[in-house]
């Protein structure tokens, strides 16, 4: 692919210093971007380093100033136009539109158009699917699943009964979506299993990592709302709400009916107790062990859970307790010395 | 589905106030429950809101005194009663019984009764399999392994060589049955591969959620007992043992060798060191570090483990960490000038 | 197998004490090695048993002086000698040479000979395996992929496209190698993706455990350099490497841009943040939250990480902070009685 930087730019928008007749042929990341390849600089270190880059084209905040002559395109955020350069130079390859005759589909199959399902995918009974969803090999949906448009799932994912996919999501390899809530009611010693007849609905615009596992709702339903993004190995257990567009990095865990909000980052194998509600724009920090619902907007980490600026403090002074206890012993003695030599001196 | 309350009764237990011949359709929660639904209340926060629930009738404790007039059932553990009717009005969906074409099957394959075999299943030699059971679509079942009557095997689980699994037990999707121990003996700089010759064997009624890995022994076996019920993403090196009706919470890990007894329960993400052993009806908190044993009956917590009360303690000084340490700094300058005028005093 | 203790010795290596001629048909654990057995014991504990040991030979460490007749078997590693035998008693079953005419070969397909292709496997286009390779049902590669001699490849495991996989390596089922990195730009509330356009490259020997996930690098390659071995429900983020005989213990997840140096251990469930640096021969407790790059060498624990020695004196003291607020409130009420009677007397 060959293309102008002004016809570049007319895609990933920004705007052009430099000779906007430049032919871009690829996209590279700063330090391996050749003569006709398109890259970006956001940071200090990287803005610096201009002067010695070969680099064809590179996007740049509109608040730099260059020192050489180099082909810039300014703007608002370089990182974002450059993912949409990398979109438009490495498009998502489109699997080829068909059903496998080793697939194995179900009655009451509703099938939109150019919809691709590899071999040896299983689809239950009464099945709806949207246009171009990709279905890749080793895919199992349940029974009575919907499928919006546009969505890729990727091999080895399994789908269970009854669960809604919205359009556009996409959901990574070896995941989980509708297993059994974790519900027993003791009887005994022993535990009885609570049927868990909810589902599992996934809105527009998600994105579910490898190997995550999703839960069905005990009644009602699990739901990731739209535009949220999962890591690898994310656990989301029965009748949790995910907001729109929050972020659950690797390994997080999240327990049963707790309610996270909408633009929250919980980073990575943080642990969210059950039954609790972290508020829209909260962050939690990694490890961090969250048993108490968090205000919207705060920054939370550690274990127990506090605001983030005391976890750092408290976090310098961990390492020194050895010290604090030492230090703690000899005022003790000291005190006691002095304490001695008071009562020496009343008596 | 419609049933009279007294033949409800019959089934799930019970003693009813109210209409006996009060026909019941369905079973909601508390807040959802309508006109013909059975629910139940056992929190005092909803044995409050009786009053104003449209529930066709109520599952309540011995204890309940109702102020208003609704048919209510009585029962020791309204919650295990209502899950009777869970499982009642929601039974467990049966496969069409029967062995797909399109599954694979080896050698000596001894099949019972109403077995039901999904599309792509594939069974190695010398296999023995129970009345009823059912292996999903995807499932991948190794050489010489035995599974009991009426157990389920959710889509893309994989059991390998030698395993055996039980009778009602369910393990749901992604799951792992069976892949080697991690054990290496170093040689240099290098890491020997030590042949993991022994097996998995899951008892009865033990059920094995998504995507839990579950290593087989380095020798003899990997031991889950009797009614053991495990949630997502849990790990179990080789060679453990966990003990009858113990709960494993989602993401824990166990290392090899270790020993967990019966009716543990063991909190999310905790991780359990190796060659331990944790007592019965111990209880092991959430993100817990466990690195010694742990006596029976035992409440453990936190990192380091400690008693959970006292974890208790230590999560209300943690994050007064900063504070008690400028006390501790003020304190000593006070100290020291106390000192440094009683030394001027006796001079 | 029937085999002298003089031609075992041939292969395993270590030195006869006792009967060259002695016949062994097994190996086992010390406590239950049997007649003729061959087992080991390298422990204080087990080396003082021996005197009641049937075993009919025992590998023991160069240092050792028995005080009973007994065949021994003299070694530097009596645990590495051991491991040996058992890969001799218990060699890797070779699975029958030839492809599935149910498995899905893309076009392009290069295969060395003797290959075991399974049931239901599906192979993309431009596939090139080496001699001896093993995919086991239910495994998904994609395009592009290359895989060396003799790696074995487990049930529903999935090699998404242009990853290159050494020889002699092992990936464990349900691992998902080549996932996309967690890449996004925020654009307004919402997330943009960045396109993934790297690979995973895992060189020779290396051992990957079940259920990991290995994601593909934003550009370039996530690294797993030779002699690595994972166990259970590792995460490794994009654009990671992972340096020579690294080991990395079950459910540990190491963030996007990470270097691991070689002959690392990262403990289980250890958290490793992005963007650092752990050096050479590095010890990573277990559950640690490594933020900082860790140098060469080093042994860290905790979170906060400090050395682990320091740890050590760290957990001592958590516990007892309850006592060391006590013994604190306690002094400053003395110090400020004490300060008052000192105003006083300056009165």
């Amino acid at each position: 692919m060959e293309i102008s930087l002004a016809e570049l730019v007319e895609i990933i928008g920004g705007d052009i210093a430099g000779d906007a007749h430049k032919v871009i042929s690829g996209v590279a990341p700063f330090d391996a971007a050749g003569k006709t390849d398109l890259t970006f600089a956001d940071s200090a270190k990287t803005l610096k380093q201009i002067e010695g880059s070969n680099a064809g084209a590179i996007i740049v905040p509109r608040s730099f100033t260059p020192s050489v002559s180099v082909n810039l395109v300014y703007s608002k955020s370089p990182r974002l136009t450059f993912a949409r350069a990398l979109q438009l130079f490495f498009p998502k390859s489109q699997p080829v539109a068909g059903i496998s005759p080793k697939a194995c589909i179900g009655a009451n199959f509703e099938s939109g158009q150019n919809v691709s399902i590899g071999y040896s995918v299983v689809i239950g009974d009464n099945i709806t699917i949207g246009d171009r969803v990709c279905l890749h090999p080793g895919v199992v949906v349940g029974d009575n699943v919907t499928v919006g448009d546009d969505t890729e799932v990727y091999p080895n994912v399994t789908i269970l009964d009854n669960c809604r996919i919205g359009c556009r999501v996409i959901i990574h390899s070896g995941s989980v979506i509708g297993s059994d809530g974790y519900g027993f009611v003791q009887e005994g010693d022993s535990h009885f299993k609570i049927p868990q007849v909810g589902v599992v609905q996934i809105d527009d615009d998600v994105e579910i990592g490898a190997c995550n596992t999703i839960d069905r709702a005990t009644f009602g339903k699990t739901w990731i709302q739209k535009g949220v993004k999962t890591d690898n190995q994310v656990h989301i257990g029965h009748n949790v709400t995910v907001g729109e567009n929050t972020l659950i990095v690797a390994q997080v865990g999240i327990a049963g009916s707790t309610s996270i909000g909408k633009n929250v980052t919980l980073a990575g194998q943080a642990g969210i107790s059950g039954h609790i509600k972290i508020g829209d724009y909260a962050t939690i920090g990694p490890q961090a062990g969250i048993s108490r619902s968090v205000a919207e907007g705060q920054v939370v980490s550690g274990t127990p859970e506090m605001p983030h600026r005391q976890w750092l403090k408290v976090n310098r002074i961990i390492p020194r307790l050895p010290e604090i206890k030492k230090r703690l012993d000899k005022l003790e003695s000291m005190v006691k010395k002095m304490s001695g030599n008071g009562k020496a001196d009343n008596s």
